[in-house]
């Protein structure tokens, strides 16, 4: 099954709004082992939604469009695509009531009539419906070719995704293809890569990709013969153990915050180069605050000594990009915190503030999990916010092998 | 002059990397007045790229690609190009010294032949010399149309946008079209255009596009005659005074940063519900440090009593969710970091914790700017993220306008 993507909507071309379902549906789809094989984002203008349908369908015979099925008048995809294959409109009767339900919870008044177009399908589709927003999907088969519309905003594309469109993708491609996908974090894409070709040797009809993200590496298995899979899955858990993150967490802090619960213990935080950033990551995840007390960003010396601690003798002799000042925030943080587990970082994250000696990209990391303590200097390359993102990366992966009892030094 | 978009790379098409290229591009594009017709996606496969240009030129005359110039085996766009414009590959002299010199700075021994491929350019065709990476861009003129290829990592795509490509976009326009861009900080897109109006009616050949980000809206002006630009520029800045950013500030935390270093002050945070969002963004912005000495992220309730000082009696009266407590923060903030200017924030971001009484979204923003102290009840719609991002974007407004004098109740 060859998939394409179609993201209809001004803003993406504009650059008011970045394009992140793409990332999202490509990433869902390589679970179940596809690739789409294009996108294209065009303007809200139906015969550019035509053409682009059109040259979309030339290469794949499933197309997942998001954006323009709302109620306003630059909302043109659903007409464009139905006009184009010549199907009419009609008021479908359950899409109709739920556009109702959606609108009285809404509390604005009597129902406005351009709302009510959101319930009109065309003829012979299926409605998905929303229950994130107001307008619903829409799954057409044409011949031998899918359509499947789905709304832009990520809140909703996300859920309908999930439950309404794996589904049908699902179907299609039942008992023709297993797949499985792991995160293996803390480990370059080049090694995931060599560790893995016993795997592939070992199980013929196994194809495997790699992908590499910031804060690991995806790992995705796919055949046709579900006892294949089994045997791969197996070897990979085997030979990447304690690097793979738990089969539930897509982020390094997902999988902390999950491990913290299971070890019934609490992290705090002392930022200084990353200014927030790692706080900010952990409580992205829901429930983290059931493990995350708290951190300081200290960016100024005073913060470093009042708030945590540190000692003025500390940032006289050593300054305050030094591990012994580092060891000292990952003190101050347990202490104020009163956690078991801590994590301390200060670096010059640039583009100014570097010197000969002490150049940008110069970071000690400190973490603390229960009574091991590791600091440790690093140089990272890239700008700002690259030096910062890896700074976050390194510290809460460290973290993430010492709470799985690795001792490291 | 029409301009379409080819990014290429399987890592866009497989959400390992979010395309944040094009939203570069769109929005750079608008600040010279053009859209964008479209943008295509493809994977690094020769015969896809040269598909997707095709079908870009029939719809566009200026073609930017970004992605797949680099010397590994899957950097495929300069030969697939090349090869459809029947344009043989020839070393270039300049592009030659500067790849070499790139690869001696890497000091990583001989260098290999691939990593001079770089340096091989289609015959007629301009080199665009690259400061931050190997690859160098290439600029091809084909009968009317033009090509510009730029790699694909933003450090190197944004800064040779902006000093290579731009010059040639905007020489193709010279004469003909003239162009302004504002950012209007806490006013809805709505109230913008309405506001808009009456300079649009007083300024024929003016015309103007509107985009709605989520902390502003960005107000561009357009026309082919320099004195009406003058003119309507001079009425958006008197109609919007206290509501547009500064030229040079591209974000509500540069603008703050700017406001602050001015006024010679510093700003501190306590965060409960953003959890390290706002330090985030605030340290985003190079050289916060010299304004912004921290903030305390107290999730817990203890982390507020003994890092910010809140009461334990403000706690169990009125919860953390409250503005007893958000004030109570806010004089902590201020006072452990020795500062004039604070905020605070405590609120239920959800998806879980919230109740009948205290609902998920209900969000309590205290902002302090010398003697001004504003503390404020919200209830913000939809995701966990969206409430923490509304949050941080309300907050620093509140405080933007404050810093500009306005006195808010």
């Amino acid at each position: 099954m060859k998939i394409g993507v179609l993201c209809i909507g001004d803003e993406l071309l504009k650059g008011a709004v970045i394009n992140t379902n793409l990332a999202y549906i490509g990433q869902r789809l390589l679970e179940i082992g596809v690739m789409p094989e294009l996108c294209l984002e065009v303007p809200d203008e139906p015969h550019e939604v035509v053409s682009a349908l059109e040259y979309a369908m030339k290469h794949a015979d499933f197309i997942i469009t998001s954006g323009g099925l709302g109620p306003t008048a630059d909302d043109l995809t659903k007409q464009a695509i139905a006009d184009h294959l010549n199907l009419p409109l009609e008021l479908n009767p359950e899409a109709e009531k739920a556009v109702r339900a959606r609108w009285d919870s809404l509390k604005r008044g009597p129902l406005p009539l351009n709302f009510l177009n959101q319930a009109y399908i065309p003829r012979g589709a299926e409605a998905l419906l929303n229950s994130f927003g107001s307008a619903p999907g829409i799954h057409i088969t044409a011949g031998t070719k899918r359509i499947v519309m789905l709304p832009g905003p990520p809140s909703e594309l996300h859920p309908m995704f999930d439950r309404q469109l794996l589904p049908i993708l699902r179907s299609l491609l039942d008992g023709r293809i297993y797949t499985r996908l792991f995160h293996i974090s803390g480990v370059p894409e080049s090694r995931v890569e060599e560790r893995t070709i016993p795997i592939i040797q070992a199980n013929p009809g196994l194809s495997v990709a790699y992908c590499a993200a910031p804060e690991f590496v995806k790992l995705f298995l796919k055949t046709s013969d579900p006892d294949c899979l089994a045997r791969a899955e197996s070897m990979v858990r085997s030979e990447f153990a304690a690097e793979l993150l738990h089969d539930s967490s897509h982020t390094v802090a997902e999988e902390i915050i999950l491990l913290l619960k299971e070890r019934s213990c609490a992290l705090a935080l002392a930022e200084s180069c990353t200014g927030g950033l790692i706080a900010k990551l952990l409580t992205d995840v829901p429930g983290a605050s059931e493990v995350f007390p708290g951190g300081v960003v200290s960016y100024a010396n005073q913060a470093k000594r009042e708030l945590l601690g540190v000692s003025a003798e500390t940032l006289e002799k050593f300054g305050a990009v030094s591990a012994e000042c580092a060891a000292e925030m990952l003190r101050g943080a347990a202490e104020r915190f009163h956690t078991d587990c801590a994590i301390a970082v200060t670096g010059i994250a640039g583009p100014d503030g570097g010197t000969p000696e002490k150049p940008v990209g110069l970071v000690y990391i400190g973490v603390r999990c229960f009574d091991q303590i590791l600091v440790r200097e690093h140089r990272f390359r890239g700008s700002r916010s690259q030096v910062r993102e890896r700074t976050a990366a390194v510290a809460l992966n460290t973290l993430r092998r010492m709470l799985l009892g690795e001792k490291l030094s």
